[in-house]
């Protein structure tokens, strides 16, 4: 996790929301580390967990992730928890709580539904307070922007 | 749908699943095609869909999808039809009903929830027939290999 959550600080630091995921092997090797890249390289699906996934697969040589673990400091989304199955995720690791977009614990709980395909174990909230605290920072600090802006 | 259908076609040949998608704009203009590059890419996120809308949003300079249709010849699966809402796809018109996998008819039905943020114009079963009958003889022709295979 501290590794996720610098990946996180890097992300905010690029102007992304602060986000960051790990690929871990078995042995406790990390495998792919990766923040937000949404901004950067205009792909709305460049979310960590998708962009540290696609590494490590890259990476093991096409191996799926069935023996890994994948840390990521938020929730994650119904797209990324969905692409979690196809990569065949062994466990998920998160931080934060996301009520409002996390379909983990929240929403339509993709891998609680009898048809999903592969269950990663999980455990959630994970360094829970630091990661939302970066969340939060960052978006107060994105609402305060229009008032730095010098009108002439 | 017919060129959507020719990806699907050229990505059997290719030994992936029959799937193929078209990211159209709002003058009618193609923007990005694609089809499955699940195997030859070794990445399980690399569906038709999301292909094609990461290529279709780098060649329209990062713009989100708002104005454009995204066709494709199955029922979109959670991981794509969550991503069609980070990318604001406009319309979806898609082809065979995916019972099993798919998430905007069947499953968690994503874009009928209250917290989606975006729910694109929705045209199902257009083609249905073709696309399903393709996505029939690719898995038939797998059933089959085993006894294809001469043992000495």
């Amino acid at each position: 996790m501290p590794l996720a959550l610098a990946q996180a600080r890097a992300a905010a630091a690029r102007g992304e929301v602060p986000v960051g995921a790990v690929v871990v092997d078995a042995q406790g090797h990390v495998i792919a580390s990766a923040g937000n890249r949404v901004e950067e390289w205009g792909d709305p699906s460049a979310h960590a967990e998708m962009v540290a996934m696609r590494a490590a697969m890259h990476l093991r040589n096409k191996r799926k992730l069935v023996d890994c673990t994948l840390v990521v400091t938020l929730e994650p989304c119904a797209m990324c928890a969905a692409a979690m199955v196809h990569f065949r995720v062994g466990r998920l690791i998160f931080g934060a709580y996301d009520p409002k977009g996390g379909a983990v614990e929240h929403g339509p709980r993709l891998f609680d539904r009898e048809a999903c395909l592969h269950r990663p174990e999980i455990i959630g909230g994970v360094s829970e307070q630091e990661s939302a605290l970066m969340l939060k920072d960052f978006f107060d600090q994105r609402r305060k922007k229009p008032h730095n802006i010098q009108i002439s």
